[in-house]
């Protein structure tokens, strides 16, 4: 259990925090990626940048590519109407849609430096992150064109998701029928992303993803299960008992998102669940931080790595955490959070450099000195920064 | 640079080390996997078995069923011919032969524990440990169809070799012509072990092997790249920087046996040069033992377990410097045999239920308690027990 403390929340801790993040967000994380990741020469961004920035490989992560261009449409549309934000965001769009994007809807998961494909995933998230992006900076330009273009990747996305022979996984006859909660998460976060206010169309999609979502939440243990039977049910083996905090926490803030949208109590209380649940079962109390992965019965977990501390995980708990307390205002929540803020002041942020190391080991001693690699780009951190700078700025209400 | 004693091998002291090994792979190690492993009910064996031998999950990973019959054949043929080896081996080769292999010479790389397919890997290496097992089974049985059976499996495994399109890989315009140390390694011992007395008949593959596995052994900067182009020269990129101490130790071994055998000296300074150089090289001077792996410039590796500790690197350093010393007769081989040793029982053993540990973090604590997993069978810990007591009670001459 979380050892929280005892503050509270009042208008001066969080303008406290907001400024806080101002600070990191727009003089520490942004420049670091807009001083080095672009490629004048080729287009689009290197996405392998070493401690201070320098590029130490130059294969192009596509799934980073997108969430890349998506960040700085964002920020164009949601802060501050800045040109060099948008030009920053056309020239990953632009290299994307030239080299990454093939006809048939399926796109690279790397490719080289000047665009020639490397590696094509048999998934469909880097799809997802294309999708994304080329929905955001469509708004960000006002091109309708280019909506109805995501719209329509969006679709096949959706006649993919379930079935991955069609992005050209084998069915072999041992496998047991299962759903990753990865796929309806991802897609409530994309049709938030695609639909804007349009998010009525997509009723249909929307609740099979609330129906889904559910099936991965166990009251009985407290757990949210990776993987589970299509009823729900929990599978054998190590594959059924694996958990993954990060993943979890982040899934309830987008579905806290719809929640709060579609004002609806069940999936209000659900998404809570997931955060609180996820976040107490995966923090590590002897060093602090969150797990990558455990297993729900005690095993060692399978992935070498699981008792790592990741970046990512703390960027989805500080905002879920926030997210949460503008809705319970719960001690708990408010302690939760800046239990998770302090963690990644103390270890992931780096003073001379900007941006965050991405990989501490259980100890949380620093195992990888790049700020950018294959899975880490220009988008958790400045994500999760711009969301709670955002919320602390438009607080709920003024009970405090 | 290692910290290496300076005790000499005298009679006394191998025969010293013989008795430790022969205590621990017989009373130790190999009841472990046949008290826990055999799957009576569908054949085969369960390979994932936690730190007590429980089954933790019932996945059969194929590439150690196809390495624990081909460890059972070997002990019945080279050390003993006690049937209940050799019943084991065939309980591993009956199943093989039933479920994994699939009428176009491909083998399954997981299946379920009544023998449905879960998974097919697109690489060879699942096809050689079968192979090898069985080749040794076949001469354990003295059955000539199957010897025949895996001389003809050998000789698919040479024609997919060098070109995975063939089993399935897609070949991208940007992916640029490379080789990798693993595959002219492991048709080394693969011919080894199938060839058996008749190796000249397999001249040609080897000395393809030799070529290709010296393109690696770059001696101006004393490594050896995983990954190098066709003409040996530096590839750019995170990829051409990965070491991988463990592999090109057990290359460096697998080398030394051809160079023993064939009485060639350039290719026993090579095998020479690989082991020393990728241990120095591996070694943490600072928490002992060798690291995962490396980048030959410096940069963080991308694997996220770089600076684990594993079992198998260990296993093969151990045997290597141990064989390296039979020909050289140097004190620092002898001296890293026996800092790997104590590095080994230090920390990887378990004295309670036998077998070994499989992953330590960087500072040597145990991260996982299994002794079996997805690529962790009844196979490196064996096998360089027998290796080593093998060549400690055969030992070479009598200069001490």
């Amino acid at each position: 259990m979380p050892q929280l403390s005892e503050s509270t929340a009042d208008a001066a801790t969080r303008d406290r925090y907001r400024r806080k993040y101002e600070h990191e967000l727009f003089e520490r994380v942004l420049p670091f990626w807009e001083r080095h990741s672009p490629d004048r020469k080729h287009g689009g961004y290197f996405n392998c940048l070493d401690r201070d920035g320098a590029v130490y490989d130059t294969t192009k992560y596509i799934w980073l590519l997108g969430r890349q261009a998506w960040m700085f449409s964002k920020l164009y549309r949601a802060v501050e109407q800045k040109p060099e934000w948008l030009e920053m965001a056309r020239l990953g769009i632009d290299f994307l849609r030239k080299h990454a994007a093939r006809s048939d809807g399926r796109v690279y998961f790397t490719l080289t430096a000047d665009g020639k494909p490397v590696y094509q995933q048999r998934k469909i998230f880097t799809e997802c992150f294309y999708v994304m992006a080329l929905a955001e900076y469509a708004r960000a330009t006002d091109d309708a064109r280019l909506s109805r273009e995501a719209e329509k990747s969006l679709e096949k996305i959706f006649s993919w998701a379930y079935d991955w022979t069609k992005v050209g996984r084998e069915a072999f006859e041992g496998v047991p029928p299962s759903q990753i909660l990865a796929v309806p998460m991802i897609l409530l976060n994309l049709i938030e992303e695609v639909a804007g206010e349009d998010y009525h169309l997509y009723q249909i999609e929307m609740d099979e993803c609330f129906q889904r979502v559910k099936l991965h939440v166990h009251a009985d243990t407290q757990k949210v299960y990776e993987t589970v039977a299509p009823d729900g049910s929990r599978l054998d083996g190590s594959t059924g008992r694996l958990l993954n905090p990060g993943h979890a926490i982040e899934a309830g803030w987008f579905l806290q998102h719809w929640a709060r949208r579609l004002q609806r109590d069940d999936l209000r209380q659900l998404a809570l669940d997931m955060v609180r649940w996820s976040y107490r079962n995966g923090w590590d109390d002897e060093h602090g931080g969150l797990y990558y992965f455990l297993d729900a019965e005690g095993y060692s977990p399978l992935p070498l790595d699981w008792s790592m501390k990741l970046w990512w995980p703390h960027c989805e708990a500080l905002y879920a955490h926030l997210l949460d307390y503008t809705l319970t205002g719960e001690a708990s929540d408010w302690a939760a959070f800046e239990q998770v803020d302090r963690y990644i002041f103390d270890h992931f942020v780096d003073p001379d450099h900007g941006e965050w190391y991405g990989y501490l080991d259980r100890e949380s001693h620093v195992t990888h000195r790049f700020k950018g690699g294959p899975y880490k780009g220009c988008f958790h951190v400045p994500r999760t920064l711009w969301l709670c700078w955002d919320l602390l700025g438009n607080w709920p209400d003024s009970e405090s």
